[in-house]
């Protein structure tokens, strides 16, 4: 609570403050941004949120967007400077720049691995995302949740506990959700805008990749593969093999799924999922890759054929 | 209050009770009937559920699956029977012997259109789910919310906001999930067994769908076309064919989708969806056929090629 009171008194105190979200932002590093430059906005301060990259199209019917600007190696001295969702300094990208230079830092997260970087840190590793976090302050700050504040803080949530279906979802986090809904926020609209707008060329390449679907060790590993001339044929983007290797390890009776994504020079990057009981990072640690238990990857060099019998070798040894 | 209270009182007072879900039971009919039937045999009675069919095996995780029977023509007289999420006595399908031949009904559901059609009716239709309903029942009659009821209702209630994504799903809603998680429900095992569980046969029949998608009318219009030899190369049923033409729906600037599906003597069956303005019973309607602004269907009969044109005419018109 201490801390919270202290972060709230420096928001009120400054001329001049800037938002940091992650690289690669995400629904809830920019929800959670928005969502905090109207409340700040309310205190009289025009916020800045600097973001690394634009912002990807799925999110552009986020109202506030106007807060945001692509950093371009501006010089900048704020009275301070709030990190939001970000683990580590790393995740800043080129913006370390206007964080080193801010009077004053805080860091707002919900990471287990945050490195609490900044000189006030405030990290709640039981919220689902950093979206519950600054709905708290908001609501401590006093100021009333407007239905912009309140779409943006959704977005957040259901982006990061993956439509309330992941297990960082908690009792409160509905609560929140309900609160939320009472301010204003039209649940249809925003869901089919989030989880129910694919691309043309998505839709495309997701039909491609099905076509080669197999399955193998009695129903329990399945294996897709995505070539780049699937791509060219699509007209996808990179971005849009992300969640294909979620049909086969959605497919009923499947612990193991595999994407097998061909790059140029006989490169592939390769997805594990498992759904239960196998620890994928144990294959991918093997092979130079990293990750968690039920998600992993890593990039292998070589023939298509040789490197799906590399994979399914060390699979079964984990089966 | 008052007719709450009636039901309850009604409930206690009875030696032998039976619960009726409607015909092609869904998550919510079953998963309130469960939920209740455990509530009732907390009072010391022995509930049975009568079903018109099996149950679809996407919901065979749910507990307390002992209490449902399927119904073979049994003469009962039960001192009280419950129907469930059932708008009217035809959802009862044979079971309506069973609804007869009692001594006192009760009609429990969340149905617009609900008949009214037992002794005792409560029909709350700013439910989003009969669980919903049910869920205050309980509350009221002052039995504990087991892991095991809570997870029924849970399922009730996420099946039937498609995972609260619909329009029907509410502040109120949100604020019973909320203590349905305190009372034990494992979010992210039903949420996949729910949500991200399909069998092989029905990802490969989406796979070879979405290889017969036409975009028409610069974007607006989406055909996907599933022919019989598709049903038999995926080893499909004909409930696979369910939500393939929401992959036309959801691609982004597609007003209205179309799914053609073949079924003998040059019989087609089509299912239309429209994103937002168009309403598409109107032209289900001018084709034989019904439905409601977003989702309509009809059957019409004739060669593949005619059929689609008598369609895109059609569709011209409204959009």
């Amino acid at each position: 609570m201490m801390t919270k009171n202290i972060i709230i008194s420096k928001i009120k105190e400054v001329k001049t403050l800037a938002i940091l979200p992650h690289v690669s932002i995400d629904g809830d590093a920019l929800g959670s941004s928005i969502a905090l430059a109207y409340a700040v906005k309310e205190l009289g301060i025009e916020p800045v949120i600097y973001i690394e990259e634009e912002i990807p199209s799925s999110y552009g019917f986020l109202p506030g967007i106007e807060f945001t600007k692509v950093y371009q190696g501006e010089k900048e001295n704020y009275d301070l400077v709030l990190a939001l969702d970000t683990g580590d300094t790393g995740r800043l990208g080129k913006r370390i720049d206007i964080f080193n230079a801010a009077s004053y830092t805080i860091n707002i997260d919900h990471h287990m691995t945050n490195t609490e970087f900044a000189d006030l840190n405030y990290v709640q590793t039981s919220s689902s995302a950093t979206g519950e976090i600054i709905y708290q302050f908001i609501k401590m700050m006093g100021i009333p949740l407007t239905k912009e504040i309140s779409t943006c803080i959704y977005v957040a949530i259901a982006t990061d506990t993956g439509g309330f279906r992941y297990s960082n979802t908690t009792s409160i986090t509905h609560q929140i959700i309900s609160d939320l809904i009472n301010n204003g926020v039209d649940v249809a609209e925003v869901s089919q805008l989030l989880f129910e707008t694919v691309s043309l060329s998505k839709t495309k390449l997701t039909g491609m990749a099905v076509q080669t679907l197999e399955i193998l060790e009695n129903g329990k590993v399945a294996f897709i593969t995505v070539t780049e001339s699937m791509i060219k044929d699509a007209d996808a983007k990179e971005e849009d093999c992300d969640g294909i290797v979620n049909i086969g390890r959605n497919i009923k009776g499947v612990e193991v799924a595999v994407l097998v994504r061909e790059k140029e020079n006989e490169s592939y990057k390769i997805n594990l999922r498992s759904k239960k009981y196998v620890d994928v990072s144990i294959i991918a640690n093997k092979l130079g890759g990293g990750g968690h238990k039920n998600a992993a990857g890593c990039t292998i060099e070589g023939n298509m054929e040789d490197i799906k019998q590399i994979l399914l070798k060390e699979i079964r040894e984990v089966l």
